[in-house]
């Protein structure tokens, strides 16, 4: 039999951050890894045993990449789920499943899947066309978002009266009652082929009312303990009903009345786990090796207050990129940069995060604030 | 101006595990890396963004993979001094520096070097040939060491009485008193260009009278807090007094009658710092980058008991490794893998480390029993 550290070829779909930190801790198990990307310049490309450039949606380039891997997994849910399904019949190991993988790519059957398994989630409904758009009883103001496609904000549009119809979305799409959430939250949960299910400690999203966007992630989170543990429970619950094997992002909102509603699923390693790296005893990424390669979860438990902020790009930048205040940041103690290995930068593009840990949560808030101020990425 | 995280070429003679942490850290920090190794096979192979077969002792194949670089650093100090001289002339930054190699690879001229710094050590006496060594009046038993080329205990003779002067080395070696010490114990310091020194807190290797071995390194030291001052005042004397540039591995022994003996340097990340990756604030590779980029020196402080045990080659084995029991021991909270991506095992060979951490001593020491018992190479 092949073992997880030797002989097994372990393939990676999608050749970015999240494939690049998988491989940085895939490198403790000696795991053979290859990557599929269409950029050639993708940060994954010098740190595996073989990098392939294609197309992620493409059924041929996917199927034959996945014929040359005994384990295939995904850091990107965009990619070509019939290759994947194809493969699966043939034998090779797809966690996530296939199956999963599709049902989340659809935001319409995500949704579905909620209400069939009595998850708590925003009221919605599915909509084919502008007609059935200009005809639904949903009360202003309402969220549409694009069933397909949609990715870090795009394919998300706000209709907060009539006015707003004209520029609404023409293609299937699901429109959800606005939120006004108290707090965004999510739960990181793993399950391996055996069935084990553990979750990381919730964390929260601060949102800084100023500037109007979120600031930071904190790790673990100070809501009362029965919201954290509903919000352990409804994830566990999901990736139960899923039977999803590998990691699963469960993004949720804190109403202003205390409800949880479940709002998006990722079914990889995610941007509001980046801070396990230093903050838990294993990481997302550790923890998702272990859940595809079925091996025993590991201990989730929050080492210390962790804070992590994204590295965006600034505005009016583009092209190579330059790392301003690295030097400052770096002396303040319990910092930890991670660069993406992106060469160009460009607005708003993730270029790399920052984990901030203090035994001291004010602190570790102070520090992150400093950061942000700090650190910039320019051209 | 070059920037560490941008344009810098770093340079790695040696490709083996040292490197493949080193290169595992500076990922984060998007660093360019190109690694000089006699092994086609060596841990670094598929990690770096370009890899070079050649003699690391050869002075052409160093002198001209370091014109290519802007930055040399080493994981293994048998290297050619003389071309990293020629190097350092030719405007490559090379830390750390060439002198410090060149003294560090000379047992003599270290222990010199101790002699005219007021550095405690073993009584010693230097040896050119087979007459001298007779003629000593060390007092038996006593060791004697090779001038050159001593590597994980190779190059080292206990000569016990007079009959074993036969076997005894005929090269220019280095005879020391034998110390009957209480304890090994080790000190990391690192120094930057801006002459920024800090020492990671002192870590004691734990001995097993049963089987007569060194068992498992423990971080950090409950030695008497006047020990560990004093271990960390002589480290970071002998980084001053070198003015060396990167990290500086200080091993000592402890006297039953409580003095401090410098033992040995390792001018480079070293075997008795692999539990800081998962123990300390940052990590001894972290420190080291820090360190050769002129970036300010990193919080070494202790987050936990952390244990490493080596994971070498089961005796009688030789061949393709294979790894027995590490699904066992991932059941084991706080428990982390590092394998270092070697093909092929043989008796001793370093095949990977595993570091436990727990808030309590005891039970870390527990655990570190139950990996070392549990996990096996073999072929």
């Amino acid at each position: 039999m092949k073992t997880f550290y030797g002989d097994l070829k372990l393939g990676i779909l999608g050749g970015g951050q999240l494939g690049r930190m998988l491989i940085q801790q895939a490198i403790n198990y000696n795991v053979t890894v290859k990557v599929l990307d269409p950029d050639r310049e993708a940060p994954c490309r010098k740190l595996c045993d073989e990098f392939v450039v294609g197309a992620l949606n493409h059924y041929n380039t996917v199927y034959n990449f996945g014929k040359k891997v005994d384990l295939l997994t995904i850091e990107i849910e965009k990619v070509n789920v019939d290759a994947l399904e194809q493969l699966e019949k043939e034998g090779v190991m797809v966690y996530p499943q296939a199956r999963v993988i599709r049902l989340i790519q659809d935001k319409g059957l995500q949704k579905q899947f909620f209400k069939q398994n009595d998850i708590p989630t925003a009221p919605f409904q599915i909509i084919s066309n502008k007609t059935e758009l200009e005809q639904t009883t949903m009360p202003f103001p309402y969220i549409q978002k694009l069933r397909r496609d949609g990715y870090d904000g795009r394919g998300v549009y706000k209709v907060i009266d009539e006015s707003y119809l004209d520029k609404a979305f023409t293609e299937p799409s699901l429109i959800e009652q606005w939120i006004d959430f108290e707090k965004e939250i999510a739960v990181i949960v793993a399950r391996n082929e055996s069935g084990d299910i553990s979750a990381f400690p919730m964390v929260e999203m601060e949102f800084n009312p100023d500037v109007n966007l979120v600031e930071f992630l904190i790790s673990p989170s100070t809501l009362p303990f029965e919201v954290q543990q509903e919000a352990e429970r409804i994830a566990k619950k999901i990736a139960d009903d899923l039977r999803i094997v590998g990691l699963l992002a469960v993004e949720m909102f804190l109403t202003k009345d205390g409800q949880i509603l479940v709002n998006e699923l990722a079914p990889r390693p995610h941007n509001s786990g980046h801070q396990s790296i230093e903050g838990n005893v294993v990481s997302q990424f550790e923890q998702h090796l272990r859940a595809i390669f079925n091996q025993p979860m590991g201990d989730t438990a929050c080492l210390n207050n962790a804070i992590m902020v994204n590295v965006l790009g600034e505005e009016g930048h583009e092209g190579p990129a330059v790392y301003q205040g690295i030097e400052k940041i770096l002396k303040c103690p319990g910092v930890y940069v991670h660069l993406y290995g992106k060469a160009l930068t460009k607005p708003f593009r993730k270029m790399g995060h920052v984990t901030i840990v203090d035994a001291d949560r004010e602190k570790a808030i102070e520090k992150a604030r400093f950061v942000q101020k700090m650190l910039k990425v320019v051209s």
